[in-house]
């Protein structure tokens, strides 16, 4: 460590709803304080406030300003709320939901800011879960695959309706004006970094796992225009040309501009862009080789590091340098964990349920974990599969859909919510064994995400995936993670791993597995196997069927 | 008709719970009064009430002095509340649960009536829901495999434990000394019957469904005592002997005894006995060849008559004169289906489903109807199989269990529900299928029992077959085919074909199938028979793993 005593960092963690801007000691990672910004426009999915348009469905934009409102009110906030001295803050580091791009001039402007452009819903960012760019990643996926494009298999074999190109490719279709004016195609991860420095880069996280950048290179002209003569373009006019910055380096030093909103001092260091999964495994100690994280929220993520590269089916990606520099980093996710439970709770639990969790104090979460928690392992009799919103990894496969076996007229809802919790816990078994057929195996679990904290969840998922967990010890992981990167990025330390064995937080061995119940889990992964085939690859397409007949997405993400 | 003209005859339907009397009209089957007799014992299942022991869980006795009040209590109400002189009924008859065997001495006296018996469990009757006599029926079946024995295929291939078999068999294993006490082995259905005319008969409606007695003859001696050298006798001792009586043959007169319990008048004709669904399918006029009646309720029970023998895989039994005299009666079954929707409605119906329907003044059930009925078939993305209690037919296995697959963040109780409904239509088509495919095609299908007043459940059932759904128009439907027997017995019709025409009630076409809808559902229902075989079948045998994990049956009914 080569700073100042007091010496502290601040990371800005950009969610889905709001930001949040941790103030950290960079000597030991303490944090100091923090504050929030909820954005005032939130995520923009019925109509465009300047319009009253209603958009399609799956459509969800935001608003760039409220994303520089979070610099504006939380970094101060929190400046204050740490009790330091703003002249103590010697870097700063953002992360960001991914993909979340949108179009800008050449100096940065959004699209949506220009005047005679506010109206116009593709003038503005499309956050990660605008899923209306599905046909595009449809005619994306089938014609890398039959030109064999060297990519494709680096992302699973298939890339998601969420990512850049797919986004961009619904621009040119359904506004070919809008993207005509678009001078750079950014992601917001990038776009609030040069928003700090002044300097337009692009991350190299974002760019390969989000921007299809690969061995030193975005897709071909030629791929680009076999997919549309005026898509030819994309990458050499909107895309490439500002530097491929490493995670944790010197992206640019802080703006007057940026000082004035935020307070803090001009010039110090701005870190390069990141994404909120993947900051957060240095603040877990989770980016030796061999390491995962599981990020558990409503949906989960999978970030690891290995030093080889390896095609693992059904991954989301994987890039080099894409979590730490010099490592092949991995990612893969499950579509639906958290919100698979809170829909149970909120759709399919009887009210005496209710009545009793008040009575309680607790929530209905709480009372259904406790009595879930007493049942013997197969006792409920159930099995579920939980693609509720489809399989992610290892399937990839939106259209999916959630299935249980085994109800009876005995069956209550513990039982079913026990039932789920295994069947995602069963799901990250699939994953880790994936990686371990491809190579690249998961040596050790680590656990970041609101579900940590629940003891009955952790416990199923160690006894089911045989393995230890290591639990995140902080509650603002990718905060947290992004402070270590502005550390870097300021020269506190030589490396980000330098700075997460000094500045991590992890409770190793938090939960262990029991023999005796992982065990008895076993048969019934195999149970949960076969169903996973017959229902995933191919042996019962009734999943489709049924998606197709209710409206739902016709094709695969 | 030939009976005077204010002539009136008395149903009662012996229920699992209770017992209903109804005063009907000879002459057209105008219901005039009705009274109902709760058991005070109702259904015995925990401990026996004469000595406190607790029952092993599967066991479902009663207590037959409930029956007699039945007599003592609800016939005479019955006639008060009808407003006629006891002295213009000219018969009575009664339905029974089945099979609901007990043991008695040869005077008819019940085993738990003697003095230091009424502490041993297996002296008393045996409810049809007694299912802790599977080991037994077991290795009926499986001898019977074994031999070859003529008699199996009637019963779709597999004896029940719920049947008079089994239930003995259990009584000889388990308690020798009452087994050896016992000198008759009867249905209550004719039980009810000795204590009403003093004569021991057995009807041939539960000799053929449940004492497997066919082409003549009971299960010989030899196969008897390959089961158990001390069940050799079984036959001839306990069974055997007393007339076979046609259904809607006269039994005998009413006693002196039986004249005073009832307040009618000695000697008026007394009818064979018989059981509820059976007795059902004139009252609904459905006991032409073809003509399928289905009781809805709790379970589905269906009957239909035919010109021919033919062996229907999966039925529950097909029996001569088992409906009415002159036809081959055809039984088959749902094991579960109004339970199912309760089982539901109690279980996974969130709090604000029930505050709306207290709001409207609804019953849960009702507001589900109602917004089920408002989707589009398809519309929920849902396909469930509806064997929560297993399935009778026509895959005769109990270990089976409910499955629904196509679960989404959007899926709300209303989908599940209608997916349920449609489930158990399903389960009826399959039945539809194996009765065309087996050569005796479901002509007409008829409806009665408590699901019929669901307009959305009816409906969804006439565009799941295709048929024109004809509603019994009695809400007694059992009694009232019960008094209809009671006027054959006394004479004042031919047969219970004349009977029906004249005192039955039905409404025919009150639901009709719209071409578009049945369109709809042909290919659900063939993802239906995909699941169906996949699952019931041996594709997947992953309901019989969770059900042995459970501790619930290990093998199959």
């Amino acid at each position: 460590m080569s700073a100042q005593p007091g010496a502290c960092v601040i990371g800005i963690d950009f969610g889905t709803l709001s930001g949040r801007a941790v103030v950290v000691r960079v000597a030991d990672g303490e944090e100091l304080g923090s504050a929030v910004h909820e954005y005032p426009h939130g995520v923009i999915e019925r109509e465009l406030p300047a319009s009253g348009e209603r958009l399609p469905p799956d459509w969800a934009l935001q608003d760039p300003e409220d994303y520089l409102d979070v610099l504006r009110t939380a970094v101060p906030a929190a400046v204050e709320a740490a009790g330091v001295a703003p002249g103590d803050v010697i870097g700063i580091a953002t992360d960001f939901t991914a993909s979340t791009p949108l179009p800008v001039l050449a100096d940065g402007t959004p699209l949506c800011r220009l005047s005679g452009l506010e109206d116009r819903p593709h003038a503005y960012p499309k956050l990660w879960k605008h899923h209306a760019a599905q046909g595009q990643a449809d005619r994306i996926n089938a014609l890398a695959e039959e030109r064999g494009e060297p990519w494709l298999p680096r992302y699973g074999g298939r890339i998601s309706s969420e990512w850049e190109f797919a986004k961009a490719l619904q621009v040119l279709e359904e506004d070919a004006d809008a993207y005509e004016r678009t001078e750079r195609w950014v992601e917001a991860a990038d776009w609030i970094v040069w928003q700090l420095c002044g300097e337009e880069t692009r991350n190299a996280c974002t760019a390969g796992y989000k921007a299809i950048h690969q061995d030193g290179r975005y897709p071909s002209a030629e791929y680009l225009a076999a997919l549309d003569e005026r898509f030819a373009g994309f990458v050499s006019e909107k895309i490439d040309g500002p530097p491929l910055v490493a995670l944790g380096s010197r992206a640019g030093s802080l703006t007057a501009r940026a000082a004035e909103w935020t307070g803090l001092p001009e010039g110090i260091a701005v870190a390069a862009g990141n994404v909120d999964a993947h900051v957060t495994a240095p603040a877990a100690q989770a980016i030796d080789p061999g390491q995962m994280l599981a990020v558990m929220g409503t949906s989960t993520c999978h970030v690891m590091n290995a030093e080889s590269l390896a095609e693992v089916p059904g991954m989301c990606g994987v890039v080099d340098g894409g979590i730490t520099p010099g490592l092949w980093g991995y990612e893969a996710g499950q579509s639906g964990v958290g919100d698979i439970f809170g829909w149970f709770v909120d759709n399919a639990v009887p009210p005496r349920y209710h009545e009793q969790a008040r009575e309680r104090g607790l929530d209905v979460h709480g009372l259904l974990s406790e009595l879930a928690g007493e049942l013997e392992i197969g006792e409920h009799g159930l099995l579920a599969l939980d693609w509720h919103s489809g399989n992610r990894s290892v399937l990839v496969d939106h259209e999916l859909s959630g299935l249980i076996v085994g109800l009876k007229l005995s069956t209550r809802a513990e039982h079913v919510y026990r039932a789920l919790i295994e069947a995602t816990a069963f799901g990250t078994r699939k994953i880790l064994d994936a990686f371990a057929d491809a190579g690249v195996p998961v040596r050790e679990l680590f656990v970041a995400g609101g579900l940590l904290k629940n003891p009955v969840i952790m416990q199923i998922y160690a006894d089911v995936t045989r393995r230890p967990l290591h639990l995140i010890g902080s509650e603002q992981g990718p905060a947290l993670g992004s402070a270590m990167h502005a550390a870097v990025a300021a020269g506190a330390y030589e490396d980000i791993h330098a700075a997460s064995a000094a500045m991590g937080r992890v409770t190793r061995d938090a939960y262990v597995p029991d023999e005796a119940r992982s065990a008895a889990y076993d048969p019934l992964y195999d149970h949960y196997s076969r169903l996973h085939d017959h229902f995933g690859r191919g042996g019962d397409e009734v999943m489709h069927a049924l998606r197709r007949r209710d409206g739902g997405p016709a094709a695969r993400d």
